[in-house]
């Protein structure tokens, strides 16, 4: 009797049941009987808590279409481990004895960047692990694409549709915040998709006069409004420059809640031009997966059974070329795959005349 | 020859072109060439500066599923009728005297509350108008239903149901705000139709304890979770005995955006659980109508053009009964339709144990 | 304790589960732990072969989006009941007898024309009944709306937008069949919502010649391309004066599958226009319900649960002037609320310009 | 002053407009007003008939999100270049001479497999051509990705999604049709997203024996209903040995419209079963772009701005390695790009469980 245990850990997304499922699917299908499944409550917490249940093969059925998690997530283990003090030595010891009690032959985790910190950690511990890239992000280092990407995309894309026609009828400037704290490829992907005036992204810090001079010349090109997708990590040219200790300083002094309001206030200022602010939030990591992250989860889903089956531990599967690979956890830990500032997609915008506010 | 000026004024939504279609449709049906359609610019904003245009038959195809309004529109007007002083005097004037240089027969206008008090000044000040209520917050007096409403429940609702699979999956407490400053039609269908766990209306005013009760008695009985659909103009019962001056002075103080932040930060205090706030905003009124708007704005439409047809002038086209009937604009002009506390939809939700946190 | 037996039955729709769980909610609110739900499988296949569960509370949570039905749903008993034979009978006996052997005190029944029928006839032989009208065709008498019609016409409008921008980029005449047999809601409503240029309905037999003008005419006036919503129940004004026997026979000759693809046959012969024929089919009763008809189910529900809670038997819960009342089912049975040829939505269709092909 | 000239070919898709506007928009980024654009009406057959008009820079905007081609395309010219004989020797000469006529510096060609036939033979003429990929079948030689693709994936998943509740609740065989005729990743990538239990495609032929069978496990399993999607070109293995010729007669006696009935009356002489069949047919290519195909169309549209800038002619721009880059129009022309039967998607999907029919 193969024995697999499975995890979701960090901010939940589009496609983890679906990926769930597609490895679970496929395990019963190599192994039948001869596999048990174990779900992990609420991430690395229920490793640590040793708070799990056996699945059933019905649990996995209808859950391709359902948003979120079965097995529920959390996100404070992830803090937890990036300063590894004493308590988190045990933490560790913990997950690695609960593993022993439920004698489980591998352990599949299925998260983003922190998430595969903390895999690549009980990797190296000698936990036999398997992980799939979640996150709406994209930044999972060692893939081409993370599952929710698209789905979240389309969310935040519908979004800017609809602030369209009523920046347009209205002749209003918009700023629409997308997630991303660190990485822009959501707000990149959704400004050209939902035809963004202006983006505005982590990587790309803009200075507030090369904003206002894009909004003026709209103006007098006679064009009614504009709408500016900004990154919720967005961060000027000034801050940038900054060391990570006087940034947080001088976020902590902003007495709005978020870069889009400090922005709209600053521009507002400046042109005299009011300036509405909409700001989505998690509605953008919520609902039912697209079919593109569908097919994607599937396909990491069964993948990540095939290399269980091969007892091919200490990997990631990975979109690479448009096929599905495994990489090394330690390959993927730690890393970040941001937007390159020259990559083809902002060029692309550029060339359409959006502005990067730069 | 007909001529026939159309303005839309206020904030725009859902199934304006859908219904500024259905008029010059139906007219151009009616009298073919005999008839000359005028586009005013910018709501009242365009008939007091004479800022117009002829339209041409195929400006009103391929509209019926566009967002916003191709006349444009504006709300400054509206603030401007509320106090009448010598300068809005000059405007009713500019308006008349720009109605006869345009040598219209008659004026239709697409609007909400504010512009149904403009529109019965006009009508008292002997202009042929015929109007139609539009507006997400169906609060028009003297109709059972404004196109733009169902159209907006159909989004806040999807955003409810994205909120669900995350909230779920964290266990997370989760605030919604949802568009309805005086009035909560647009969060109470949403609520119901998203499966919110409380519903906080301008009408019912919350005790912050009854909530932090419910949320406690969810946590007792093993949910996870709990979803507050929260109306922009959700106010406390504390609130609600203050006077309008007292409650403005309130309100300035305080140090959150919205109402949302500000409860959540109180929940958060008296709970010691983390509440997270999503506000989608403006984008409840944009994007394409949905179909049930679209079939009530080409019928408003059709009725308006018939009002006209039949030089029946000084009345709204309303929903009642089921029927589309003329409704004086002297009986609208003024008057909110509010949620009445003990309406079927509440206690609806009541049965089903919402709660409305009074 | 109370015990309360729920069924389903007829071709399923969007809003059923919805439904359900307001019933069961309501009826836990009311009676707490004193109350128990039996599911009865597939209809009245379930009653009659007493199959059953007895339900827990979360089998209702999660269900309010969820298309289908929990319950399963059959047809054959609908048929079985229009002819009342021996067999039958003992089908009645037969459910009469499973009634008492789970010692009900009342029966929940949700669906559409047939169901009520059974539903008045179960009533009639003494059994405790309260009803709630379903379907995507909105054609039971005595409510002015069924949960489900405006989910159907949703998709089907969504349809009817994407055929609109095939035929405009390439100039054709497209056929859409919308769901009705016998009634045309459904195909009236999504015709106008979808900008349909031609709607034909069951209950307004159309001319060949007349369509065939129709097109002729939109090609003279430069309109590169025609969209017929045709309900699948659509005929000629000869097929009209048919008796029922030599229509059924004409039909069983007719050697398409349906009478959309023969329609275009005709068309093509007569004006040598290629036609194009869509049929959606049995998708636009599936799928999550819309906003409206999440709130319109839940409203029907809790009304069921009250109905229960005064022994208040006999009747269907229905939407009548916009509040939810109880009618005798004696005064639904055998009833269709029929499109009236004349009715607002038909005339408001004709002041639009779009043809009935009379 | 540099003259581009710009058609769509072939069947409409999402998409078309979204790389016309990013063509378009580039070119004017690039050149501003010392460029001009000729829109050629319906395709090829704008080009022989001389039939086109001078775009001006607001016929590109707002076009983003819009369904079809503002263009106009036929499917008429791909069928004629098949056999290229004396007549259509004068057509590529009426392109040529109408070419030289509008005086242009190169041909903007959007369409898929027939369209790049085409186009390479105009390169091959002497006409600088640029050409981009567009069609929901994916089949394209030479690119990882067409764009339209995704958005019929994502409506035929959807179609998919709504016949699982229905399927589910009734205890139903339902096979969905979905486009495809020689080529299936559109039915294959649908399939897998919308959780079908068989999938036939035209490259994998099917045995009855083998659809039986697996219908007959699910049976055994409890499994209350099953759901094939069918591609338009799905084929039997005995069909798959006949010769071109004898195929076309064979099908050409067949009673059904298309495969999908043939097939369902099989299975039910087979299984005694009864299946329902959905062909929701033209309304896959139709409606607004998914925010994929938008950034998609909009990479390609501008990149190929780019190679007009250089002048660099003869190429379609691909997508290859997740970059855009040029490929000569000689190695894609006349070739398709199936399905291998071996593919990674093909194996993700039979280890799920899913059937292929073989």
């Amino acid at each position: 009797m193969k024995r697999v245990g499975i995890l979701t850990s960090g901010g939940d997304c589009q496609g983890l049941n679906a990926a769930i499922r597609g490895v679970a699917k496929a395990l019963y299908e190599k192994w039948g009987s001869e596999v048990d499944i174990y779900g992990i409550q609420d991430g690395y917490r229920g490793l640590i808590e040793g708070s799990y249940r056996r699945m059933k093969q019905e649990d996995f059925s209808g859950i391709l279409t359902l948003g979120g998690t079965i097995l529920g997530t959390s996100r404070q283990p992830f803090k937890m481990m990036r300063v590894i003090g004493e308590d988190n030595v045990d933490k560790v010891k913990a997950m690695k004895s609960n593993f022993k009690k439920m004698k489980l032959d591998c352990l599949v985790i299925l998260g983003g960047n922190g998430t595969h910190k903390t895999a690549n950690l009980l990797s190296e511990e000698g936990l036999p692990v398997v992980s799939l890239p979640k996150t709406i992000d994209n930044d999972v280092w060692g893939t081409e694409m993370t599952f929710g990407f698209h789905s979240a995309v389309e969310i935040a894309t519908n979004v800017l549709d609809c602030i369209h026609t009523t920046a347009t009828s209205h002749g209003r400037v918009f700023i629409v915040e997308i997630m991303g704290h660190k990485v822009g490829w959501l707000p990149l992907y959704a400004g050209i998709a939902g035809g963004a005036d202006v983006i505005l992204l982590p990587e790309i810090p803009y200075k507030l006069e090369s904003i206002v001079k894009t909004l003026e010349q709209r103006n007098k090109a006679g064009k009614r409004f504009s709408i500016l997708a900004v990154a919720e990590g967005a961060l000027s040219q000034k801050e940038a420059k900054l060391s990570k200790k006087e940034f947080k300083a001088a976020r902590a002094e902003m007495k709005y809640p978020s870069i889009s309001y400090a922005l709209a206030a600053e521009i507002e200022e400046k042109t005299g031009q009011e300036i509405r602010v909409t700001v989505p939030g998690h509605f953008q990591r919520g609902g039912s997966p697209c079919a593109y992250d569908r097919v994607l989860s599937t396909r990491f889903g069964t993948a990540a059974a095939q290399l269980i089956y091969e007892q091919n531990y200490g990997n990631m599967v990975a979109l690479q070329g448009g096929s599905i690979v495994p990489v090394p956890l330690s390959e993927v830990a730690g890393k970040l795959k941001t937007v390159p500032p020259a990559c083809e997609e902002v060029r692309s915008a550029r060339d359409l005349g959006i502005s990067f506010g730069d």
